[in-house]
Order: structure tokens, then sequence, then C-alpha cells
């Protein structure tokens, strides 16, 4: 349990770099009997891959995935699930520049003082790459959350740069490779990022996440709050800067009585809380957003330094997302699907044998107010 | 290693309820030798604790700590440093409305679905009492990461409710009961308070933490990450909502020219990152911000429901902060220190042999661009 | 979860030192619900503290245990449950001499060059003192796990130096100062501690352990292995060197067909695994033998060095239990409860939906073999 | 962190079953810059490799081994180091019968009854062809244990069911299939083996390992005592039923001026402690026995019981060891270097910066007394 495991109970161990053999991770603790195959966990990693679109990296990888051990006759076993994805596009030749210098905004020189050695292909394991990782694991947790609890965990992009995409509808956000859910933007999106491309710079995003049927009782008190530990998981993610639980930084300014969601009978009458209070599910949907920065690889020069600490300009070229947000989405779902299982499981552990008399509350009413962008769910 | 332990080799667990016997904490991993004393913990408690001005809660807790363990002769052993707070100002009587009904924004029906069972006295464990806990580990940190390193943790109250309070000096920040860096706007800090409190309403806050001197290479690169961490802690404090890093969401519409940092052998010559890059620090001042929500206990009605599913009318009497915020910041303040003490210790634990001949990026140049509100430590 | 904290679901934080001003522990992640009273967690210290015959050390410690939190109107709230034993009868004059020696077979020397710093006083932490405080928290772990699941944890002395103790009756065991099984063997123990006390020596102990009614499935099954944390729990109490599963050392000169346990509709024939197989319950009894080692204060000579390195004669007067093996019987039925109690909320966690058609394998058969010591199972 | 995963900053999570596509492993918290190629970990594995002897199964695994992260240049980064073996010779067929029924001794109704599934070929997860992995990820720590430290972790075979095989030379111990460290008994031992071989039953083992050099000051005083930690390593081992630290049960009828060893300027006069005292290493050899079970799998008839719980007369052909034990020598070394680097991390995290002007004191004294097998330490 170094710092390349994630979880308590459902745990990702994860390896790799981003121009080595492999990268691929261990899932421990999964509940045995879950039928889950390749092709559920490929779909999900089909959903992140490069190349897809002219937005998004250029570098040909298949990430094709291998199950090694802990399904046998498509059912987990309760034993760990190690899941292989092989390198295959890794031009090494495109950074070899990088070797001796430290490029901004990248993780380059950190990585060179803590260790003394890094490998530079491709960023090595501060590459994005290792995302992919995270996507596999993530479509065992979010199958499990669903047949066991019908919980549904969905994202879409709420903001590409100065554009606010306001939320529409979740039948769109599959339907353009920004993961926008409103068709009436996505032209304006594209013709931004097409300009953006052009002018060799990069932008940011704002992904929100949504999961929905999370019952009221996940979460410890104090330290391992449901929402702490989703903020860990989200800024784990590379290139997140901010994280927000429902209202988040909106709720600075906003009074009592306008944020604290009122209750009746019929349900929560608003959802400012994101779902979680005093670190515990609510019974409503789970409302995260996440800010990413601008992608540091661009190809207009910058100042830096290299390993003499000599002045240098750098730019990059080679295969890079103008915008890495763009393929955000499926990361930021996979990051709270495994947080979310793993407090599902935390959660039975201690409190297996409770029960109350009082009623659930139903998730939020349909004449509720809610904050934009909790979608109809 | 349950939900009331922060920290992997500076760990602290924390336990006790708002008017239960007493409140405290084991810290458990600090490094031998260190000199510390009561006199130093309550300095640190006696920044937060209630009752110091009329915009607080009037509840008298003294907060008196008392080390139970750990300590010979002045010093660390290297063995847990028990902590213990006895409550003492318990009007719980205030409290028995309660019992039966569910406070909007509280805890309280999320907790009674989860286990069953609460001690519902001035919210028990999920009291924002328990953040004296916090603090007095913190001191602990605080102490031994300014000896050791000479970093220096210190917050601030960016905004309060609809008042942005711009940095102008740390020397203002001890000097008002705000925790503001800005002696102009004090008054008007004052007024809008005394007003709030008449209403009977709360509102959020926006504080600002800032670690001066954390050298390059703390942290892990990929999900114990730094900013991971650092975002887990301040989520995990009650009422917050929102965390950021460095830029945090206004990354969101910058692009890659303007957010990453540009590198001399002078120095950074921005800080959007906030200190940490590839989740390892990045030798410039960590910049973290939060959202703190309103205080949920309010004195005007709001609708609920009891143990039954009944609706009722809340409104919440007794002794509370009308904005928490406004104690936060030596609570955020310790939260930090006490996660970076913790990859500190993690730092040298994998790398401790490592050294390199580049030369140590020195903090921000004085004549850099930096990103409000990372004051010229 | 530094090194002073035990469990993972289940989780105890010990802290304290002999005179220091407390120990004590933090109890974190026990279930909501439970029925706990100071009562029946000071029935259990009772078992184990000083001074209650001739045999043991006479320091006078009432060991009064206050709870102090995670317990509301009688019940566990699910939050952590804080114990407080303060110290009383400490008589630290009686170490002065040892500030600048190290003592034979005790920890000083080791602690010494590790942390630069000690609390000599009685040992410090080193002191078996500090199993006061996992007595404490297993009485929890006990309440727990018969109420739920039917177990109980019983143990016996099975050898006191070269004195072998048949088991004879459960009955017998709280009936005389050693835990002995066997009635007709007091006298023998008792002319044996005599005349060893007389000596100034100090001699070990063997102790068994047995929990009955331990269902199939608790334990993972590679390194987290229900006899790999009893094997950790064991060995982590002071002076134990040595642990046993079932046939323990005695497998090295079996049989394949003497030891493998066979299995008929009726139940098991033997139980030479302990009640474990591949690192999970078998549904059988698990067994567990520790070898304590003597004392290692004795009052006569014994060679070692002081702080400078010189050699000096060491002789330990004070007050001592001349065999330390005679309280350990309470400390190793507590860490058996406590692992097994975390065992069974990992368990639930990862499988708490499964169930097979195979019927449970009803403990051994009444005609059946089985090992000595397995008592009335 | 769940159950797979070994150590605390040394981490080893292991994922793989006998039959299945891969096993393997990854090892985070490694230092970077420590050297070290496939070469070097296939020596190791070389050593528990099957089929290399008549006493041993004939199954036919390469066990080659790939690095697939985390090594680069032939140095480590410090990033996760993933080690892949694929399994090759799998005759699943020979373990058709045993889907449906439970091998006594063995791990089958166990999981059975955890699960509700089970990988039954070769004993799925069960198996001892896990052990492997452990092999290679020790080939890690022990380098780095010698290279940082000086440290050799070293073992033989003690015993071979009745045969006691008294310690002579490290020498002999890669000269014969046994790792006996006695030349004369070796055609004793052979004879032994084909005897039993011959018969269709299988016999238990004890294997001494020896840690050499190890500094004084590692190990946590309370829980995490680094006995205590060997201990459960050891435990989760296939088929160990016993762990002794230096004296072990020999300790029970010892006196405390025979056990506790007397210490001299020039060394300690003996090393009953086997190298621990208070959970801290003394700066002494670590010296651990471990007691293995017979060989579950043997051609004889056994009663057992099916899945409905009819029974059944089991008998295990295929290809199997008569004595596990025989090829645990490997296993056993690889486990305590885990343990010993992950405790020399852990050490350094807490007290880098502890010193004393007290002298190391030597190992053992060349005059000294020493408990056998202590060798020529």
């Amino acid at each position: 349990m170094s710092g390349n495991t994630l979880g308590k109970l459902f745990c990702v161990t994860s390896f790799g770099e981003s121009h080595g053999a492999a990268i691929g991770c261990v899932v421990d603790g999964c509940p045995p009997g879950l039928a889950i195959s390749v092709e559920e966990i490929q779909a999900e990693l089909d959903r992140r891959k490069p190349g897809t679109s002219r937005h998004v990296t250029q570098r040909r990888e298949p990430d094709e995935v291998e199950i090694l051990s802990g399904v046998f006759e498509g059912l987990t076993t309760g034993t760990p699930i190690a899941l292989l994805i092989r390198n295959q596009d890794q031009r090494s030749r495109d950074y070899g520049n990088i070797a001796e210098t430290f490029r901004p905004g990248h993780a380059d020189y950190a990585y060179w003082q803590k260790y003394g050695i890094r490998d530079h292909r491709g960023g090595g394991r501060s590459s994005a790459r290792e995302t992919a990782v995270r996507v596999a694991a993530g479509a065992i947790a979010r199958k499990w959350l669903n047949e066991r609890h019908g919980v549904v965990v969905r994202g879409f992009m709420s903001q590409l740069g100065p554009i606010e995409i306001p939320f529409e509808s979740w039948d769109e956000v599959g339907c353009n490779p920004f993961f926008a859910p409103n068709a009436k933007l996505v032209s304006e999106l594209e013709a931004y990022m097409d300009e953006l491309r052009k002018s060799g710079d990069s932008v940011g995003a704002r992904i929100d996440v949504v999961a929905s049927g999370v019952p009221v009782g996940w979460g410890e008190p104090v330290y391992d709050r449901l929402d702490a530990d989703i903020a860990y998981a989200m800024m784990s993610i590379n290139a997140v800067k901010g994280v927000e639980i429902g209202a988040g930084f909106a709720s600075v300014a906003q009074r009592g009585t306008e944020h604290s969601d009122e209750i009746t009978p019929e349900g929560y009458l608003s959802n400012n809380a994101g779902g979680v209070l005093g670190g515990i599910s609510s019974g409503q949907d789970v409302l995260v957003s996440i800010a990413i920065k601008p992608t540091s690889s661009i190809r207009l020069d910058r100042r830096s330094i290299d390993k003499q600490g000599e002045a240098v300009i750098v730019n990059t070229h080679g295969r890079h997302d103008p915008c890495v947000g763009i393929r955000a989405t499926p990361v930021a779902e996979a990051m709270l699907a495994i947080v979310l299982m793993d407090y599902a499981l935390r959660h039975r552990a201690q409190c297996a044998e409770v029960t109350t008399a009082t009623p659930r509350i139903a998730r939020l009413a349909p004449d509720g107010v809610q904050r934009v962008p909790a979608p109809g769910a």
C-alpha cells in the first residue's frame, strides 16, 4: 500500500510507463461471482483511447486489455484481477530532447529531483497514459455498483476553456468527441479546438461527474469521508487542479437558508450538498466537478532550464492532446466508481446489520430545486 | 487504520464527541527528539477556540490539552503521543429537540441511516468540535516541519460570504477575529457579521493556506500525489465543499501559455501549479484554497422530517458560529501541516540517498508573476 | 496506521508508557449497536491485573478503565471508542539505575539506538503494562464475536517452565492464579514458583488459545491469511518467541496421511490444521500456541554495558513477574479476539452475498481424533 | 491494500492462479537507482523452480520472468516494478476430478464456502505456485539490503520429516536438492525421499532462515514489531504451521539466566533473542525457524466430502512435491528479505536523523555462546 495503490478494500494497484513494455493494474478485493468480460472492460477503454478524433492525440494505441487472473469461467473469483495493456505505438525518438531538459508545467523537474533518475520517454510514469488503467479498473467497479445497487456513474464536459456547456441531455454525451451534453454547442467547440490546435497552444476544461442511485450511508464520519476520498481520487488524476462537491465554491457566497437542502417526506428539495452530508452519502445524487489545467505540452516556445540548471527554450512537438480534458470524462467516472465501490464494501463491513424504521428519502423530488448541472437522473 | 486515522507514517487517530467526556487523538510516527510542550500545542488551540469574539459561538470551552504519552522530559520519544481535551461546557439540554429530527444540511439523517444510532448531543461525532484535535496534532507537525525543513504553514480568510478579501499582509492575519489579511476590510466584515447574526442566517467563506519552504520532491507520482492527499485532508474538514491547488478552477479557462509556469535559472516565473507538479512538490510555495459552506445550524425555520419520516419544521437555537469559516483557518493550516509532514517522512523512506547535481530552483523570483493570493512569502 | 495500530477494519491504536500519565487506546471500526459497559471491560482487565497473587508482580495498579467516547446510552455508536487507564503506582525511583545501562534481554539497547532517547522508567513503552490496553480492546471484540457469531475465545497455560500441564477442563482455568486447566497440578506449580521466586531467577511458559464457533470463510488467501495475522498478533505480545497453529512444529515429522484432516459428512476427523486451511477458517476450532520467554528482569547478576559502551553488572530489583507467562493468557485471548473480529468484518465486506448449497461442516465430530489440547470443542 | 499486498512501504501486490494465464506482482516503493536485471531475478526463481530433481514436482515450468515497468536502463526508477511470469505447463485435465470434491488438508472447502466459486485447476490461487512471485520480489529486496546495508539472507533445511539436519556449512546448502547444510546427510535424505515417493505419502520439514548484518534499530515497538511482521510473513507461506524467533519454543523451559543474552563491550554472548528485542533488531543475526506441514496432495485414499456434502474417497494423482518443504527455502528467504527491507525504509522514515554516542555492539563475539543453528555468523 505504497503510493500506487488506490482504495482500502477495493484496491487498485497501478504500474507502467508511457513508453515501457506495458501498463496495467491489480484489482484486489472485488466480490466474487461478478460476471465481467474483456469486452466490457475494453468498451470503457475505447471511450478514452487516443486517436478517435482530430481533437485528441494521434498516438495510435489500441489499448487492448488482457485479464491475467481473478476471473474464472466469466466470473470474478474474489482473488486479484490483474489487467495488462501492452504499449504499442511508442515513438520514443520524439522524446529524446526532453531527457536533458525540464518541460514547464510537467513533472520533469520534480521527478528528477525526487528520484535522481527518470524514464523521460513520453513522460514515463507521469504520463496521462496511466489513466487507461483507472478506466479499466473502473469498469469492474461500475459493473458491480450497477448490478448490486443500481448505481449509475456518468460524466460530461461542462466547460471547455472559456465556453460553458449547459447540461441538456445525457443522450448527447456519447454523440460527440467532447462528452458535451449539449448538441447545440458542438460545432462551436469544434471550431474552438481547430483554432487552438492551429495556434499551438492548449486549454483547460471542467468535467462534471454524477453518481445516481447511491444509497444513504456510505462514508466514514471524520477523515475518511466519502467526499474526502472522492477529492483525493479526483485530484490524483493528471492535470486536475480543483475539486468541488455539490455547490462547491459557490457555497462561499451562499447563505445557510440558500445552501442547506430542505427535506420533505417526498425527498430533498435541493442538492447543494452534492449527495454527501457529514462525509456520508445522503441518498441524493453524488455531484462532483473537477478543473483540468491546459496541457503542458505545447508547440510554442517556453523558458525552462536543463539538468545543469542552464536556461533553455522548450517547445514540445510530438503527438499531444491540445486539451487533456477532452478524454478525461471516462477517467473521472472511473475514479468516482472506484471510490464508491470501496466505500460500499467498507460500509457493509461495519454496518451490515443496521436497519432503521425511518423511510429512505427518495432522490430529489421532480419539482425540487436542483443545482445545475445535476441532471434529471 | 479505519476511517478515523489520517496519514500513513505520521498518523493521527481521532476520537470524541461534542458532548461526551472528551475529545483527543493519538499521534503516531513522530520522529524522536522533537522538543514540544503543552504550551505550544495550547497556543495553537487558542487560535481556534470558541468564545473569543462576538462573531463566533459563545460556548465556553477552554480546550485545555493534556499530553498523556510519547513526550519525555520535553522531547518526543518516537512512541505515540496521546492528546486529551476534556469537554466542559456541554449544555446538552439545548439539543434535546434534535434527537428525533434531522436538521437540514447536517449529518443527522445520514448518520442515523448509516449507524441506526447516534449521539445527537451537539452533533456528536459530526460536530466541528472535533477539529480541535486536528489543530492539536497539527501543532506537532508544524513544529517539526519548521525545525527540520524551515517550512512555514500559514492561512487566511480570502472571502467572507460575498466580500472578497484581497491579501495585503501576513501581519494583519492575527490582528482580527477573521484571520483576514487586510486591515482595511475588517470593519466591513464586522458590520456584515453583526447584520448576519441579527438575521439568524449564516454564510460561507473561503480560506487560503500557503506552505512556504517546502523542498522539491515530496509526493508520490500516481495516486498518493501530494495534492491528492491535501485535497483529501481539506475535504475531510467539516463544511468544506471545494478544494483548489494553485490556479484551481481558474485553470479551466487558461491557455497553456498562461498556466504552465516558466522556469529560469533564477526560479519559477509564476505559480499556477500551486507548488505541485505531477503530484510532487516543485520547490515553490504550496497554495491551497478551500470553500466552506454556510453553517447549517440557523435560527430560521427550515423544512425537514423526523425519525418517522413525518414533516417537521426545524430551527436551531443554542450557541453556533454564524460562519464556521471564521474559525477554520487554524484547522486548514493544521491539516496542511499534517499532510506535509507525512509526505516528508514518506519521501525520505524511499529516497533518502537521492542527490542530483541539478540546482534546486529557488522560490518564485521577486519579479515573477504570481497568482493572487500567493503572498510574498 | 503507523506501528501502533492493529487491524484493518477493527483497529486498535495503542498509546502510553509504563510510568507516564496513562495508557489507553482508540478502538475504531466497531459496529454500532453493541451493548458494552465499563464493567464488562473492567472484568477482563481484572483477569490480567497485577498484584492478584504472590506469583505475579506486586505493583498495585487498579487498572481502572474509562470510556471516553464512542458509546452512547450503553451502546456503541460506530464512532471511535477511546479507552483510558491512568497509571497510579509508579515507583519510578526503582528504575533510576536503568537510565544509563541496558538490561540484558530487554529492549533498552535497541530502543536507545533506534530513537536516541527513551523513557526508561519501568521500561517505558516496551513494558508489558501496555498489554492491559489489548485486554481492554479485546473485551469489545469478544463481546461482539460472541453475540453476533457465537464465537468463544478461551486460553490456558499448557506449560510452565519444565512442567507440562495437560488439559483437563475449562472449569479449572479460572480457579487458580496460573490459568492452568488442571487442578491436580496447581500445587506443583505453586511450589515451583515459590522456589523460583526465592532463587531470583525467572522462567518461560506456553499458552494455548482456542476460538470455538468460528464460521468457515474468514481469512484472505495469500498474504493476509487468518493464521498469518494471528501469528503477527501473537508475536507482537511482549516476550513471545514462537507461534503455532494447530499441529505447529509437530507437523514437521508428520506424514500427510497423519496430518491432513479427513472430512466426513459428520465433520472433520481431526484438527491438525488448527482451524485454518489456505489462510481461511475451516469451520473447526482455531488452535493457537505461543511460547513466552522467561522474564528478563531478574535479581541475579548479569553482564551488560552502559551508554558509553562500558561493561557493567546489572541486576533488577523492583517488582517483577518471575514468569510473565502467568498473566499472558488474557492477553493472548484478547489478541485472538481482535484478529478474528477484524477478519469477520473483512469477510463480510467482500463476501456478504455468498451462499452455497454445500452443508457447513459441523465442528469436530465427538468421536473424532483431535490434537491435544483442543478442548471439549 | 486488501489481502494480497505485503508490506507498508516496500509493497508487493501479488496476483495469479496456478493454471491461469500468468502469475506476477507489482513491487511498489523500491528506492530509485538500484541496479537490477532480469537475470538476477531469474537466478532466484531458478532456485525454487519445479522439475530440478526427482524429489520435487515434475511440472515443467521455466518460470521466466519479465520486467514490465519501473526499471529504466538497468536501474530502478522509484516507480512500481511489475513482474510477470506466464504459466506454461498447465495440465488442467489432471485436476478435473477435484472440481466437485474437497481435498483434505487443502483450501478447497474453505475457498468454496468463502467465495462460492473457485478456480479449482491446480488449486488455483491457493497453489504454492504463487510463491514464485515472492521469490521474484524478494530478489529485489535482497539486492538492496545487501548493497545498502550489507545484509545477507540465507536459509537451509534443518529437518526433513524425522531426520534432523545439523548445520555444518553454508557451502553445502547449494550443493544438494534439499538446501541441506550438511553433506554427510544427503544420501540419507535421498533414500528417505525415494521411499516416501514410492509409498505415495508426504512429509513435513523445518526451514531455518538467518539474516546477517541487520543493523540495530529496525522495527516498531508495539504492534508492528519486526518479529511480528516476520511471523506474519512466514505464516503466510503455504503449508507453514509454526514460526519461531531465536530460541522459540525452547524458551518455554528456559530460565532467565539462560535465555536473556548477556552483553559485553565485545558483543552479545548468545542469541536466544534471535536478533530482535522489544520488536526492534538488536544488531545480532535475525534467526527464524518455520514448520512446514506435509503436502496435502497424496496418492493414498483419504475420506472427504463433495459439494453436495456426500462422502467421497479422494486420492490425488498429478505432479506433486512429496515434501513442499524442499522448495521452501528460497521462499522463506525472500519473505524475510521483503520484511527487512520494509522495516529498513520505515525506520529511516521516522528516525533518519538519530545518532547516539553509544557504540554499536558488534555481532556475536567469536567466543560467544550461540544457539544452534545460528551459523558461522
